[in-house]
């Protein structure tokens, strides 16, 4: 507290990272982190790119978006690049997401959202999740200003069809409809093709998951070029120059990495599916997964007690103390071995 | 335009940054890069920290911190690291300089205020330099909410000396008074040491300049504990993770290698030198610089006419088409053989 903070900063609730541990043989399932390295072309794109680190950056970033817009098959212009998806995020906020009515959002879903929104002094409306922790869209046919939405949803893992996604833009013609796609390269199916015929949809993206990158900081946002433009306007009003050099160079050789990436992603999505057969196993319920995480609780123990006891084990999750979802853990899908390494210690706890 | 953007969107006016040429054998003297390399240390550092870019970063940059901290005799607490010091003025901007009263800052100075003020809707009062181009700390004594003052200010390169800040920041106890030293490492004072004795006084850096590091975006700002924490408590609502894993090592080289900093800053400060002196004898008006810049006009030209003409001999210098400084070149120091070129080429024009 002091007398020189302005108002809003009084009120604000800080976001919570999961913990980055400064011990490193910790078993590292907390964060959602790739297991497996970036593309070796990253590191040789990095090398490269260090003759230029005393020129400012280019501020448009403008090789990173025309290799996202080549990837996805849309223009440059429709793409907007930030510092990690959570830059892009806040823009979106401030930018587009502001309205009179209020936004709504699943109630259990990316704790991010209602700290952007008291930033922003944004109306919000928690949309709640059903029993099964999916959302209904028929639930979200209700006055509102936008609708922002993370397919799959985090930290469920539950992932909606794209048909269920368009239907969902389809009936808020007039309202924005962000889908928040972090975790959408490990199953899901990507809202981006419904982007050149619907006006209110954003798509954003991160490189942090499945290509591997949380340490360089690239996300995205594909949309129509009018809402590109409102986050180019906030972001040059807010900073000139929020990609390094570095992670311009770094980003343009991971998304032209195609190999690599279907590679890693696909050992990931295998290491879930064995994992969830083990949970299953020792008993555990498992939400279905199309994530690099799983959702799971035991029903003979507390989340916190299941989290505390991996921990003494040096397996680090996530646990949540929240209402609904206290008794779940999530777990990041790591390398076979880490996993094994989870589900060999887990019987002393269960 | 699109009935998608919150409403604050329609009013911005971006900043426009300096221009990146695609072109390389231009002489670039038009966005105070530092014309020397960083330190080599620098780029080990980087290449050692790039097996670490599939987790995330340390969310508060702690290693950062403290050796800023080290640097400056401060505690690391008393240290905020953000995306290049563009981001650490935007939140300081929402954070601290959005009161009741207005925010006051030079009619001249640097064109971002104005845009950070717009964004967040912070009421202003511009305070005119006198004619000789010179702040007057006098005419800030008027009812306000906040003081930022660059220190050297920029575009002009005019410096302060710190007993002069010290009395602008004791003459306003119960404002707060930011002081921007972008520039201060080419022969002004800082006003760090000014810290411990006042509450009210927020000093901001970055590694663009003296650390020749704009390519790898790293600002800081010092102050007491308070401030810091309300910087925090926005940039935590913002984005966890502002600088990416190669920034943060990088950083910490760049600030530890004091003999590089020395030596560089030490030629660039003779190139000045020189270059005002040459400058001075083919009829520029120089305006007396402390920073890695200079600004000067010449009596028998315009502004825009000399800057077009610098360009079609390969040279990029600022030029600003505004009120008061529209005959005005903004000139980078650059190395001995750049500011030769730009002196060889000049009497063409004048």
């Amino acid at each position: 507290m002091s007398r020189f903070w302005s108002s809003v900063v009084h009120d604000l609730s800080p976001y919570v990272p999961g913990e980055q541990p400064k011990i490193h043989d910790l078993v590292k399932l907390n964060t959602n982190e790739n297991p497996y390295d970036p593309s070796p072309h990253v590191l040789a794109a990095i090398a490269a790119a260090t003759d230029r680190l005393r020129f400012y950056p280019d501020p448009g970033a403008t090789v990173l978006r025309e290799a996202i817009a080549t990837r996805y098959g849309v223009a440059a212009d429709e793409v907007f690049v930030g510092n990690g998806s959570d830059e892009v995020l806040a823009h979106t906020f401030q930018g587009l997401l502001k309205q009179d009515a209020p936004l709504l959002f699943p109630d259990i879903t990316y704790s991010f959202y209602p700290v952007y929104s008291r930033l922003y002094g944004i109306r919000t409306e928690e949309v709640p999740l059903d029993a099964a922790m999916q959302v209904q869209i028929a639930d979200f046919r209700r006055p509102c200003g936008a609708i922002l939405l993370p397919n799959p949803n985090a930290p469920t893992g539950v992932a909606l069809p794209r048909a269920a996604i368009e239907a969902l833009v389809s009936e808020h013609p007039d309202q924005l409809v962000v889908i928040d796609e972090a975790y959408v390269d490990f199953g899901a199916e990507s809202a981006v093709p419904l982007v050149p015929r619907h006006d209110n949809l954003l798509v954003i993206q991160t490189f942090s998951k499945s290509r591997a990158l949380a340490g360089l900081r690239v996300g995205f946002a594909i949309g129509q070029r009018p809402l590109i433009e409102a986050l180019e306007r906030v972001k040059d009003s807010f900073n000139s120059y929020p990609l390094d050099c570095l992670a311009i160079a770094g980003g343009v050789a991971a998304i032209k990495d195609e190999a690599w990436f279907e590679q890693t992603r696909g050992r990931i999505i295998a290491s879930r599916e064995k994992l969830v057969r083990d949970l299953s196993g020792l008993g555990f319920e498992v939400v279905p997964s199309m994530a690099n995480f799983v959702f799971a609780r035991h029903p003979g123990h507390s989340g916190a007690e299941l989290a505390a006891g991996l921990r003494r084990h040096g397996v680090l999750v996530r646990h949540f103390a929240k209402p609904r979802i206290g008794d779940f853990l999530r777990i990041t899908v790591g390398t076979e071995d880490q996993c094994s390494r989870l589900i060999a210690v887990a019987p002393e706890l269960v």
